[in-house]
């Protein structure tokens, strides 16, 4: 079994997409997951040939989602905006589309979005992600994508995503066909889960790993919470474990790197991509092939 | 039904024990939550009497635990360590020692403690703080006290507690009775799980339900992670679900009020326990009572 590292342009969150496909390539990887603003910015269609042009496939697009709004105007909005991603996405010529589900109207009003500031009912917002889903459903399997629910840490359940593991995604994705409704394993969302094991076993069961996304989670937690993802090895995940688990499921797809990080951000991204290298090789991918 | 609020004393962390039993007693109160290192200074002995002195009585002692040492040097230091909390939560007369479980050694290790930085097994962490819990029970039951399993917001899985869910601290609680392990229900902590009602009604159930804990989660997280606990209704949790889960649960004890904050450290203690009252009557109470 090949497996194919793939660099998240979250990771080089500063530059271009036309750098980062060019980091990419001089990497000699094969893959990129990119984000919808880079690609906005550099135009869908010109970002698609530039990307197939540098010899590069997708391995996602990040991401749809925010599905939990409470008022009428607020999952229209929310609808549409998905609409597009999955277009994006088709056209970028990816089948999956990373969701982060979105959190609570109180939590949106907060942070100065959109959202009742009284609204703190996680189970009623769990419940209209459920409904929002359902009505993406037919348009993504029109376009032939996959949308890929996101279990994000519970340090983000308030403001990012009231879906904080994998058995609740998988939960989720269960009314619908696997390959239109799928999962994605992060290890920095997900290491913590005492159920991992079992429910990336169970994705594997139901056809739908769809991706699997690696960075490690640093101590302490950095000062702005969104920005503790490290390179793996310099914080306390297991990538040994994760990675048999997940290679044991029977995923073969690309293995995207995604860390936001101010040191990361402010380094050469040639070298960010080198030291990803580094330590994929390292740590690993050794245990996804069974060497671990 | 009557409940009776408490004052954990980690909310005036920068008071005495005589002093926070003093604004405790003033309050009205009739118990109060005494950390450890509070108790250490005031003198054990004459911390229990001060406290019996006051009218009041004690819901819980904070806390043992820090169970998931890999070496026999740091596993005995932890047993005799717990041994030592266990007999000073019998003297003040409080039969709920709040378990801390512990970290990773290699997260101990990254911060300044005893562990070692290559030790990122959680799965195996998670044994030892089993055996450790084994080893603690039979002492724990000669002196009355029960073992009372804190599931901590998996924020603090690497540094703080391998235990991240109800439903694993009840699995952890499962082969010992429920008079001497139990566990706690602090809102911070499990408000963002989706097995929640169904992990509390558990709980009640099987008679594990030791203390209930109230703050709110506060956004956006603070810089320093451990301080974004906040006064209720400052955040984003809803007191009025979760509270009506454990009076439903069949708890009739204390409800502790444990804020870790800066903002809240640095204003009058009185102040304080004043505006706690006041959010405990308007957001908590009316769910316990079954008028919220």
């Amino acid at each position: 079994m090949s497996f194919h590292l793939s660099l998240n342009t979250g990771t080089t969150r500063d530059i271009t997409l036309c750098d980062a496909v060019g980091v990419t390539a001089e990497a000699g990887l094969e893959y990129i997951g990119v984000w919808r603003n880079r690609v906005a910015e550099a135009g869908l269609e010109n970002a698609a040939k530039m990307i197939a042009d540098a010899g590069l496939k997708v391995s996602s697009l990040c991401r749809g989602g925010f599905l939990t709004a409470g008022d009428e105007a607020g999952q229209k909005a929310a609808l549409e905006d998905n609409r597009a991603a999955i277009v994006e996405a088709a056209t970028l010529g990816t089948r999956e589309l990373i969701m982060v589900v979105g959190g609570l109207p109180a939590a949106a009003h907060v942070l100065g979005g959109r959202g009742d500031h009284n609204d703190k009912d996680i189970v009623g917002a769990r419940a209209r992600v459920a409904d929002r889903l359902a009505e993406l459903v037919p348009f993504a399997r029109e376009h032939n994508v996959r949308l890929v629910l996101e279990a994000l840490h519970p340090m983000y359940v308030a403001d990012r995503a009231v879906l904080s593991t994998l058995k609740q995604a998988l939960d989720l994705a269960a009314p619908h066909p696997a390959d239109t409704v799928g999962v994605v394993v992060d290890t920095f969302h997900v290491f913590w889960d005492p159920e991992l094991e079992e429910q990336i076993a169970r994705a594997g069961r139901e056809g739908r790993l769809a991706s699997y996304q690696v960075c490690d989670f640093n101590l302490p937690i950095a000062s702005d919470a969104l920005l503790s993802r490290g390179m793996m090895g310099d914080g306390i995940i297991d990538f040994a474990s994760i990675s048999s688990w997940v290679a044991a499921a029977g995923y073969t797809g690309p293995v995207e790197v995604e860390i936001f990080n101010q040191e990361v951000f402010d380094q050469d991204p040639t070298l960010t991509v080198k030291t990803m290298k580094e330590r994929w090789e390292d740590l690993v991918l050794p245990a996804l092939e069974g060497r671990g």
